[in-house]
């Protein structure tokens, strides 16, 4: 699918905010994409499509998640997670989308996982660090990114973690396994 | 076995400051099963050889999770982590204790787990608040340990993991379990 195809889709199925953030994320993955010399096309439609499935009505996610490949302990945490898993099998169901890569980087963008590859790094950092985003913690994620894809995806991971934990959420599994995988790639060996 | 007979097999095994720590783990725990009203004996027992296995060499401990029941994954996290579930192992082979409170408020002191029962709870907690300690937000832990066993070791292990994260360290998955389940029981339904 070409990204302008992508882009009208997308438009249909989010506010405006929310697809201004969309485009932002997407010029930022793209940056990222040059930097780091991953698969510019692959990037930019998994950013497009990131938040897909976000306005959907909370039954309906449920439904998918109930009926289909995606793990069931999703329903076990807050609805906020849902929408990227939901969203990977959405583009495959409604628009034909197979791609692993960008079916992957969209269903962990939210949480991050363990053994994240690039592209997955990539909308995940990409996500958090948008020039519409402001706080606490941002610029050194993005001073970060500049130089090393995988401790910038650290920070965010360890950031999200901290900010849960200061709202006294509960965490879901993927986001530390995500913070311990990538503590020992940026920390190495054994912490 | 009796608690007396217990002090003097673990003071062969401890250092003379980690001897004096355990005596006070075992009176904060004695406070604390009256309090909740648990098993004194079982809970003592508990508290007395909780740090049984900590001056065990690390090729030792090693040996002993590469060939029992103990989970593997152990050996991929920071050897601190080991002497718990390698103490409940150790009394049971060498000491023939076999009561399985005991044994898993031994396994899971450092880290907790996901559903502690009471006298879990009140080890974790002990271990954390005896007067012996001194750090950051023990106190609001102390308070809430004279009024509210699982939101105090709810306290225990958000404090712990958050410790930990500042110093960039990985987290054992049960410490996450037990976070998500305190979390659960203290503030209700999903987050």
């Amino acid at each position: 699918m070409k990204a302008s195809s992508a882009i009208k889709i997308v438009e249909q199925h989010l506010t405006k905010e929310r697809f201004e953030h969309t485009l932002r994320v997407r010029d930022t993955a793209l940056e990222l994409a040059r930097l780091y010399q991953e698969d510019e096309e692959t990037v930019e439609l998994a950013a497009i499509f990131h938040d897909y499935a976000k306005y959907r009505p909370l039954d309906e996610m449920k439904r998918w998640i109930n009926n289909s490949y995606l793990p069931k302990d999703l329903l076990d945490y807050h609805h906020e997670l849902w929408h990227g898993p939901v969203g990977a099998l959405l583009i495959e169901r409604e628009h034909g989308i197979t791609d692993s890569n960008i079916k992957s980087a969209i269903h962990c963008h939210t949480t991050g996982k363990a053994n994240m590859n690039k592209v997955d790094m990539i909308l995940f950092v990409a996500d958090y660090i948008e020039p519409g985003r402001n706080f606490a913690g941002l610029e050194e994620v993005r001073e970060q990114a500049k130089h090393d894809l995988v401790k910038s995806a650290w920070l965010v991971s360890r950031n999200t973690i901290n900010h849960l934990m200061s709202k006294n959420n509960t965490i879901y599994p993927d986001s530390f396994y995500a913070y311990n995988d990538l503590s020992r790639k940026v920390n190495g060996g054994i912490q």
